[in-house]
């Protein structure tokens, strides 16, 4: 009598049907992450809007266009140096916004919290949501509070839903990305991901090391005053890192990306750190970096806007796009061989943001 | 040199600092809820928007007016008769839209999935997920996958957060509930809630008993178009029932209201499930229900027009709002007795959307 799921008829696609069950690397930011979106939720969801695989949607509500987009946190520990969860779930959608060239201005919070968390720990999180919210400028216009039972959570889960106004004129997207162009990124990267592991693994560096989480509305502005419609693509290179991100735009822009190394911007803590715990920097989650694809042209007036920026004083110029190998980012080492930089497949740090 | 939380310099607000940590009941959608609300969220969000904790917020974006709203999904178990966790995330959010007086347009969608989940079952809640949303017209465009460890989830949890377009003209709020005005509610309640019960206790009833979780843009619409402004307040009933509901309308407006039990819907399989467990059929969760609060000159026309809908087949006028008793809902009996209908204070009914 019970209507019970009838899961024989269920069958899933092909790709995902080799796993019976769930593995951590579906969510990793990885190929299995990129194989679950794609062969599950494009093929059910599949429409123009989703379908650019974007860090958000940009809407068309009744002539004004809008960006939308969501994130859910899951970090462990909740707290790390230079954040905690709370205002890395504001960071977090707030720049997934403004990389679709929009402005950030309302947010959603929905908590999902155990049984059993600290009452203080939760009004930590909640002023540190309240301040990142008023220093990006956003305000946080709805939520919604979920407690599961005591074993069924970690403590505290964020999902922060965005819209922002998308700027007159600005259209980004990787079909706008030409050979040429250059890659730009607004300063060192790996620290948000270092930051937590070392956390995590209870290490001791000489430097502290604090995760770079920012807002980062007021740098995409300055970009966008200085380059207009030269701005072809913004990225924000979280889970899976700057590869990751690249990796990506090559293979929706169908053109190569070549990097050169010694251009990318890493502090020597966070490249001491990744030699000890054996990680590649270019795949380490930044939490206030943005890479950015522009029009050769325009390259060095919005590298000067970044730098005038406090989120972009070490902003560098670090590759360029190019006919050859399309679909794929070519690293140039420092002694000039160069190698492939592959998407990461599985998970390096899980539960990184 | 490690950054670690230094809660000593936290204070909670001093109703919430009676815990020192959260219980089951801050989420359940009651008193404690609402208090979670009101002392922490309120206090630190504060902003015109946020303040009427209606279910979604309304924004201005140029001249435009955009409904948002967002809601986690943590129900257990997560298939249950009539529906499962994928397709109660759109109908929630579907609906906390269309109770803005908007039509619901753009979804996200959040996973939370806990490592070792059945890919079969992940299929089945994408599919619902897929089928629910283009019944109810709307386009998931944007989304996020995270997975956690095993143990530390429940299979899995959905976050949606929704965008419409409010309806030109309408203007939904307790603010505009006037003495007089006609209390709807669009069918037999408290069927979500039991349906849950059923399957979580193992019970089994002489009928089978199906959420009612369904989308109610549609139905909002007719209503809208039967009475225009004269639909004042809408409300889904879901957690907390339709006494919640109702509770939370007469504090907002400051007027009291007055139900006739007698008029109230209740199947007789529903009635009498209510009564072996022990609930009050008006604390019990609803998940395709839509009370509304409309002026009496626009009642009989409003209601004609939700009954010739196949979401409101069963409407009826349940109550009126009156100048007495300002902030409290009085419930009529059948034999004409009154009594006071409290908000629920914990969680009858814990994890039920």
């Amino acid at each position: 009598m019970r209507t019970l799921p009838d899961l024989s008829r269920i069958t899933c696609p092909a790709p995902l049907a080799r796993y019976a069950t769930v593995q951590l690397a579906h969510g990793g930011g990885g190929r299995l992450s990129q194989q679950l979106i794609d062969e599950l939720f494009v093929q059910a969801f599949g429409n123009p809007i989703l379908e650019p695989l974007h860090d958000g949607a940009v809407l068309n509500a009744g002539g004004q266009r809008l960006a939308f987009s969501t994130d859910s946190f899951v970090i462990q520990p909740l707290f790390f140096p230079g954040g905690n969860i709370g205002s890395l779930a504001v960071h977090g959608t707030v720049n997934d916004i403004a990389m679709c060239g929009a402005t950030p201005l309302w947010l959603s919070a929905g908590y999902i919290i155990e049984e059993g968390f600290g009452m203080k720990e939760l009004c930590a999180v909640v002023e540190a949501m309240r301040e990142a919210a008023a220093q990006a400028g956003v305000q946080i216009v709805t939520g919604d509070t979920k407690v599961v039972d005591r074993g069924k959570g970690d403590g505290i889960y964020i999902n922060t839903a965005g819209v922002g106004l998308v700027r007159e004129g600005i259209r980004i997207g990787a079909d706008r990305i030409e050979a040429g162009d250059a890659i730009l990124v607004n300063g060192p990267i790996a620290e948000h991901g270092i930051a937590i592991m070392s956390v995590r693994e209870g290490l001791e560096f000489e430097t502290n090391i604090e995760s770079d989480s920012a807002a980062l509305g007021g740098l995409v502005a300055a970009m966008l005053d200085a380059g207009g419609e030269d701005v072809h693509m913004l990225r924000d290179p979280t889970r899976g890192g700057v590869a990751s991100a690249l990796d990506e735009i090559a293979t929706t822009a169908r053109l190569g990306l070549r990097l050169q190394e010694a251009k990318v911007p890493v502090r020597e803590a966070v490249r001491g750190a990744c030699e000890i715990l054996g990680f590649d920097p270019l795949y380490v989650a930044n939490e206030g970096k943005c890479v950015a694809v522009v029009a050769r042209r325009a390259a060095e007036r919005i590298l000067a806007a970044m730098r005038a920026h406090e989120r972009g004083t070490e902003a560098a110029l670090i590759g360029e796009v190019t006919s050859d190998h399309p679909g794929r980012v070519v690293l140039r080492s420092q002694v000039g061989a160069d190698r492939i930089v592959e998407r990461m497949s599985g998970e390096q740090l899980p539960r990184i943001c």
